[in-house]
């Protein structure tokens, strides 16, 4: 029996990728999925959830949780993922549905496990705020958030931190133990044309996620300049199936809410300036051949 | 049938008469009790809320809500309000409790209702976001906090703000008509020795009420060189008893939460200097004979 | 022999009082006049210091200063003080000129003196950073500007601060003995028609000041419903003039630089709730008659 | 003739080796030398300027600037500089001295020319605001410091920035065309045991050198886990001796004032995230071998 996984996400390309490995890693035991608004509205990637477990044949119950961040308005990512913020393949009608109840519920019901978070932490923040008693029964949180360097969203910000500053500094603060997957790491993970043509040998569900990895890919050679996009995620799921494909070291990490410029950087105290206690794993190293290994078989394993 | 009233609060010394000016006065349908951490720690104000509903024998349903603030640590007022959160008369043990589940529930449960909140606003602000779908069946919300002018935690701040600025901020930013009894009003509720008299004269309800007034007068006394104590909580159940007691004035209201040493203000634009649309009204005036009669009148009912 | 006095100023309506209190007054030698860009632009002020001093026969040196705030762009008040700054009175050209130099270099050759200052802070910070050792020459900086309360351009903020937060921070950091004379204080200066009478009654020069009193006061009116304007400055001069006529108090005093709301307010720990040694005395109440004597008395002897 | 040179600089090890390039590279004309407090105290800082001048033989005017920076309390590095502020050799008494006046009024004298800048910035902030007009006489401010990613003193802040960041907002909101030098550029200047063998291999002088790069990397060792010290100010003046050592982008940079984590981050905006023009030229690529080359030869020059 596998690890037991919760997969909070936004879908989203990355956010794809992330629930077939989840549900196709023989390792792993997906007990729910829940959405948040972040890259694109909650409507939008709830219902894109339903797609991914659609084409993918992927039985788990999926809730629905905050449709904004908890004091901020929120701010969609439709340049990186499209209007539907899954552009790219031809999706039918989904043929599964979302469960009752909100997100935290079916989070909580499912309790104990580990979460995996990849949108805005604000599902996991009103969690721990309304259930202080599960950050004892909640394994580890490992978020794709943040980054030991530079941001994507503004010069030090990453975009899912961006969007919930004050939730992912609830998250941080929450004494559960928090592994932050960053932009320093994922933008290792990148999707290179040999990865596209494995995904595409692999079968009708193969060729789709292709199809989702060319659209994002294109976005980010336009806005970024990169020749091939970083797959930020998966990582974070990877690092559950096996922590080896992903080195962490221990750090104290603060949320910055305050700055004019900078609000949303994770600043994390790599070089201990501060003194302080770690808080968080912070990756910083990926695995790439073996990441890639695992994300292609679990496909290949759902398709 | 009175105005459907949910009062949630952190007794603290004004906030019980609070309690019984809800509970005592004919025009409100007091249909629960909720608590939250803030002058004292959540174990200890849900105690409180029991001891007084015991000594009233007032029989509403009391549920504790939220230990903490979102994102900040809890600040008590022990300075204030005792080791107990309601320190001066002797409470036997109560014989009242809880019921089951959280503050957030029971506040759920009981709308549509117009919602006090005399403590921080943490539970009011995880409502909003765990069920935002409720803003719509809040009639308003009337709460005890904030400053047209000074702080009493602060220069600036107000203790219930200040407490929890990033929930004060969900709050007048939910989009629920918000009142705002601030301590530029309930600075005109003095309990001058006359008051006094006339709570001892009640009977046993209002004798206990005297001796709480008793101790709150000492340390208002002692920190604040105040000859009589302002009696915050109640101004705000009064304007739901009778709006035309506590006169309002339209504005923007904006909580800080970056300042160094400001944070925790609510910075009301009364001269309408950002020209931004209000999105409060704000109590600048107190008719206090009127608002005494009001409190007595409702203790003597209960006592 | 009288107090040696630099007058550091922003002509301005209350400024021009303010200079000819300082020059009027026996009791001061008024040492130097310059300039700072705040109530208008820096060329505007100090053509209004020259219009002043040629207006009332004045000689004494005029010096211009820094143009903008150190950190921030500049914010003129032209919706108070007109187009010119000094908008009422007909002025003819002026037939006194500025002397060569910066506006710091004539406050440092005028040392050791009590520096009064009326407008922005950004000279006497510059000052205190070009000169450090001028820190030990000041006897006392005694500035118009800020408050205890609310603010006359944002809810908190008073204008000259909020023109150069930066500038006031140095100022009430550099160890130099500094009253603040805020609006909480100059409120209680209303020019009220009794006090325009009384000015009227002097002769061409008071008429001026009259004129200078009524378009200011109609500004007032329908900017901030102010019956009779309140004039500001000079009750910092009038502090130097007879400390009896303000009563102070010590207390710490911090400038808010990061507030998002509330920059620029300066934050008076009456109270003492940091516990923080003072670092000012403020200003808190105004011997109201005997201040438009003084006021009325130097004009007179000047026109 | 050379390019017209003033260094601003606060000896520190790395300042040491700048005013040897400055000095000794045959392009330069170098005007003056000036200091401000940083890496340790002004008046050692000071006397650091005349060690290594009369130890290499320089004749230039040196002057003494601020002492503190404008608006913070001072934060020098002994941990980096040791006690001295240039541990390491054994200088002795030095034979040229300081001349009158302060740094601010050397630099204005020294115009038009163009400005590096190797400590915090208070100097050249306190110049631009006592001197507005100098704006159109420097040609170029180059200044060492910031980064385009992580800092060296927090998570994100480099050390002369976050010493005075107040200043370093005046530099680069001041439309003079500013060269930002930063960590991520400097760090590629590594002082391998090849250099410094190549510095022994100079004579005295170069022998002086090659012991402050070896107390200088043995703080690198012990703090940062540097295998080789990374030598930052003369990167700065590279960039003068030869733009094509040290490729620079256009980008806008803002310096964080208010966060509270991350003030004194140079906010880079390399993707153009905020769509603003830029303020900057920002180095990201050194030509390392010429870089050496550059530098060997000024010493071996002056030796």
């Amino acid at each position: 029996m596998g690890t037991r996984v919760v997969l909070d996400c936004d879908p989203g390309h990355d956010d794809a990728i992330a629930i077939l490995l989840a549900a196709g890693d023989p390792s792993l035991d997906l007990l729910a999925i829940t959405t948040v608004a972040a890259n694109q509205t909650l409507e939008k990637v709830t219902l894109n959830a339903r797609r991914v477990c659609t084409a993918a044949g992927i039985d788990v119950p999926i809730a629905a949780g905050c449709a904004r961040p908890l004091t901020r308005p929120l701010r969609i990512a439709d340049d990186i993922h499209g209007t539907s913020g899954l552009d790219g393949p031809d999706f039918g009608p989904p043929s599964v549905d979302v469960v009752d109840g909100h997100a935290v519920e079916l989070i909580h019901r499912s309790l104990p496990a580990t979460v995996v978070a990849t949108g805005a932490l604000t599902n996991i923040a009103l969690l721990l705020t309304r259930y202080p008693e599960d950050a004892e029964r909640i394994d580890e949180i490992v978020l794709m958030g943040g980054s030991t360097g530079r941001g994507n969203i503004t010069p030090y910000a990453e975009a899912n931190i961006y969007v919930d500053p004050e939730a992912a500094a609830i998250v941080f603060g929450s004494g559960v133990p928090v592994t932050m997957v960053g932009l320093n790491v994922t933008h290792q993970a990148l999707v290179t044309p040999e990865v596209v043509a494995r995904l595409e040998a692999l079968g009708p569900l193969g060729r789709t996620c292709a199809e989702l990895m060319t659209f994002f890919g294109e976005t980010y050679r336009t806005m970024f300049g990169f020749a091939a996009p970083p797959l930020h995620d998966p990582v974070a799921v990877a690092r559950v199936v096996d922590p080896s494909l992903v080195r962490c070291v221990d750090a104290h990490v603060e949320v910055e809410l305050t700055g004019t410029h900078t609000t949303g950087a994770t600043v994390v105290d790599l070089d201990g300036y501060r003194g302080l206690a770690p808080n968080a794993k912070v990756a910083v190293e990926l695995d790439v051949d073996r990441f890639w290994d695992l994300v292609v078989a679990a496909i290949g394993r759902l398709g």
